[in-house]
């Protein structure tokens, strides 16, 4: 069998992690399987290297900052297979360049383009575990480029990928996905099976065990994932294709993220192109805007509410205090006290009256809702930040998330 | 003017320095010139982590070390070109293998093969300053590798080799190379200008500014060196080929080194063969031999001894007791309160007696010359190493050093 295992940051933090690691892998290949590792950089090893980048650059070159970050899985992987070679096995390790991860040449957040992998399936062929740095890639134009943020994750999926391996398993420091987060709802369950659709909405929203990105190559190319604990390695949560034949609970879990600030433009002329106006006036900015809604209008006049991440909020007010100039608007609010509460369940699109009990479970324990958004398997409510917790519990307790199906 | 410049660890330590450095480049490049700069890793960077390397495994294979520790380099030379692209510079990194620097198969001590360097001739073109990681290559079967200690020295040699550079300035943490260490012989003075055979002779005998290989280089390209400080960016000292036409000092400089100790074999049989079976036997086992002297035979037999790093003192023996069993040598001795101290100077070709002044120079001092070694233009004494710091005073003023010729 070929397996692609990918760990994180946290799992090979020290020495005795990397050697524990290299255990499990050891083990996984004299059971005969084919095994690829993917690897983050130890520990806080990226969050360091950031840091002392902008200790000399207020804006570091995006060229340079990803060829100083690509240091850091370069560390981790040649010590896990130093780890490896030490019990006997032929381990040999690649970077993202050398494992033929094409990106596009957006530094910093590059898109995977093409995993050519050639040296990978030398070393499987001659019987030995290749071990490939996760977050990076060489870009068409050969420079040295990085994912982004849960980058590792794209990378193990996309070789995963490209390779027809029959699982990816992330390790990290959680044993899978659960319906809620156990720091907020004790009685939280972790999953069995989670589709990609289920797991896409839940990484968009809050849920941090998956990096979006991953899961949508993972869905696009159907590899399996498998999220499990490389602290406890006992069996985690799949994430799989849906089947249609299955049962499945109506809601598989509530996330909540509390990153977003909200901003709200008042009494703006309700005429096609002002909202395109002042959207693109954003993107332009790189402001990455999440949930928008759009009051109906009043004598010829709307509000129109979005929220972005906190940390884009000086920078979104700027761009829309200006267009709200140009369109007339009567004026720009904004609340950064706000959070996103959300409940996700495939079983949605065939349950009416899910949305009308989320509304009342919140209503009954007086939380106001200031913005509502909605897919097919998803509905997310902006409330105030100092509610998530009773929210989230009070949501994962009336959809009885805690009972197994 | 083209101009390789390299800097060595303590000259890119933290921020502050990284961007002092940047500044002083960005001034070579505002003068008009034509600037690669060769970097090694920050500090201690390279000795963490080969500690790392031992926590995580007791003999870290060759090719995982080499892949560790380039990360070091890749980390300074990203900080060094986002220092200076701050500064408006166009400013590029590239790895060894990015540019070009193509070595020989053995990981931990590479040979440089062959710079292509069309990266860094693009960039020059394109009015842009290379930074390159010093210290390591690409080997002819693609593995990444490392050069050893002081193989950034190399890197900017080889480098000004190949592009034609009209100087390589080596910045380091002293002023240029003095007539003996300053931190033993206060009076000790800067070189203006030493030859590559001088500069040869003292990197091999304990003279700490350039790496032995790096010397090599340049003077089989001939590629003037200038060995100057970060620190002060005072004019340093020039290494340059002999010219005979020039009035030259007798000695250039006194050398110690404390890093050996001495090996001795009694009464081998005086016969053909003897030597080479025991010199063979510490060569295969990779152990560095350096000054070996012969005694005169009597009654057909001889006394052998050798001078061996500390470090490769065990191993010396080991096998060394093994081959006098097999050659009937009646003993093995050793000492490890030994240190050589030499003194260099082209100027000794032409000038008879300077032997008998040293050995003259030493016995007023009390000082006992174990072994002698010499070349044209160096003798080299092993002494005890009680006995160093004296011997080195007495050298520098019995032969005037103090005084500039």
């Amino acid at each position: 069998m070929l397996i692609v295992q990918k760990y994180g940051g946290s799992s090979v933090a020290d020495p005795d992690r990397i050697r524990a690691v290299a255990e499990h892998i050891v083990r996984a290949h004299a059971h005969g399987n084919q095994v690829v590792v993917v690897v983050s950089a130890m520990g806080k090893t990226t969050d360091d290297l950031v840091r002392l980048a902008h200790d000399v650059s207020q804006q570091p070159h995006g060229r340079e900052l990803d060829m100083l970050l690509t240091a850091g899985e370069r560390i981790s992987m040649a010590l896990l297979c130093m780890a490896m070679i030490d019990m006997g096995v032929h381990a040999v390790s690649f970077t993202g360049s050398q494992a033929g991860i094409v990106t596009d040449t957006v530094h910093g957040k590059a898109r995977i383009l093409e995993v050519k992998g050639d040296r990978i399936r030398e070393t499987l062929a001659a019987g030995g575990v290749a071990v490939v740095a996760g977050f990076q890639g060489i870009s068409t134009d050969k420079a040295i480029t990085t994912l982004g943020r849960g980058g590792s994750d794209t990378t193990a999926v996309a070789i995963a990928a490209a390779l027809g391996a029959e699982v990816c398993e992330i390790y990290t420091d959680v044993s899978g996905v659960f319906t809620a987060d156990p720091r907020l709802v004790p009685e939280a369950r972790k999953l069995a099976r989670v589709s990609f659709d289920e797991m896409l909405e839940m990484a968009a929203t809050g849920g941090r065990v998956l990096a979006l990105r991953s899961v949508e190559f993972a869905r696009s190319y159907n590899v399996p994932v498998h999220v499990r604990s490389s602290f406890t390695w006992e069996p985690g949560t799949w994430v799989v294709e849906e089947d249609p034949a299955m049962e499945q609970a109506v809601i598989s879990g509530v996330t909540h993220d509390e990153s977003d600030a909200k901003v709200t433009i008042a009494q703006v002329a309700d005429r096609p192109g002002v909202a395109a106006a002042m959207f693109r006036a954003l993107a332009d900015e790189a402001v990455n805007v999440d949930m928008i809604v759009q009051n109906v209008s009043t004598a010829g006049h709307t509000d129109i509410s979005f929220t972005v991440p906190r940390d884009d909020l000086r920078r979104a007010l700027t761009v829309v205090e200006k267009v709200a100039a140009e369109i007339e608007a009567t004026g720009v609010t904004y609340d950064e006290d706000v959070a996103r509460v959300t409940i996700v369940g495939a079983g949605m699109k065939t349950n009416p009256g899910i949305a009308a009990k989320m509304f009342e479970v919140l209503a009954a324990e007086g939380v106001n809702i200031e913005m509502i958004s909605t897919s097919s398997i998803r509905i997310s409510c902006v409330i105030p930040q100092s509610d998530v917790e009773k929210a989230v519990r009070a949501l994962h307790a009336a959809f009885e998330l805690d009972q197994v199906v």
